[in-house]
């Protein structure tokens, strides 16, 4: 299991501070989405850049034109891209030929999606990983995203990440179900001390890693 | 009827030379997904600095944190932001919500979604602009997009717009639809001669508005 971190609000400066401070307990760093529609692709080459040998996602959350926006973010330095599950199945493969071209990583983010029936659908195309992803706008009306990666486990064999509500009071419930990455934002983007939070967050994954 | 040119693939120096010889033609300019993956909101500080009082159109297909990405594109100039159909409905009242305190536009996709169910589902929601749109991704595989526009203002009475596959060949069968946005991206910014082609269509709709 690892530990993404997804920096989304952040200044590129302030978000190469925080890294200093989490990234011995980080496995991946994501540049979030508002990040990019901010900055463009500029955080992936800087901290690419900064950390070459961590692996950075970049969620561009390609809905179309996916061979050239994959091809953006892979040349920028991104591992992973991210392509949205409810988007056209050529918009899916295309994103996933170009990761080939790459020899990078696609993730598939369910987000806004009926994950089990999706799932199935899409798991002949050969993406890296799928994800269930509790959007930000509904957190508070909908249950975590714990019920959808039971779900999504069940319905389909390929690696699982995780997003949206994961926090230090429910990460252990959710990491006991194994998804292959757990994604965590404001829980340590905004908290009042990152680096306590991600070192245990870290912890608790190993705990239940064994 | 207004024409909007979509810059896509090129780059701010080459987007600003092309909206020099266009510009008198188009009504909306937009920064077009990739171009904001790549370079972020830059193109529209650029280009709203440079053309005051031209509408610019940030194709920043929210689908999820609407009130931080709507904010970051009206607060660098955006008139119009967009937002995907296929998106929780919360995501998208939380754009409509943010445009109404700037008092800026929403623009609805509906790319890769069942245009007259989503819409009916939709309408009540308050957007400005319901957009049936081909993906780049599809086209050749899919009807263009006049079918889908003929279904849309069946369904709803809401401001049309219309994208994918509008070239100098389409576009007047397109027109006669009288949707209030035809949006038009290769068929000018890769045309030989991009001032005659928008010319042309920019005469081709005021036919057709009579």
């Amino acid at each position: 299991m690892k530990l993404q971190v997804a920096l989304d609000t952040l200044s590129l400066e302030a978000a190469l501070q925080l890294l200093e401070k989490i990234e011995p307990f980080v496995d991946i760093v994501e540049v979030g989405t508002p990040f990019i529609i901010e900055e463009g692709l500029k955080p992936v080459r800087e901290i690419k850049k900064r950390y070459p040998n961590m692996t950075v996602l970049a969620d561009v959350k390609i809905i179309d034109g996916a061979s050239i926006e994959a091809k953006s973010a892979f040349e920028a330095g991104a591992d992973i891209v991210t392509v949205v599950g409810l988007a056209n199945e050529q918009t899916i493969k295309d994103t996933i030929d170009c990761a080939r071209m790459y020899q990078k990583e696609v993730l598939v983010d369910f987000i806004a999606a009926n994950v089990s029936s999706l799932a199935k659908r899409l798991e002949p195309l050969g993406a890296d990983y799928f994800c269930v992803h509790t959007a930000v706008d509904v957190q508070g009306q909908e249950a975590g995203p714990l019920a959808e990666l039971i779900t999504l486990k069940k319905s389909v064999s390929i690696k699982t990440a995780v997003a949206g509500g994961v926090r230090l009071d429910s990460i252990e419930e959710i990491a006991k179900q194994h998804p292959d990455i757990l994604i965590v934002g404001s829980a340590i983007t905004n908290a009042d001390d990152p680096q306590m939070v991600a070192s245990r967050m870290k912890d608790i994954i190993s705990g239940c890693s064994s």
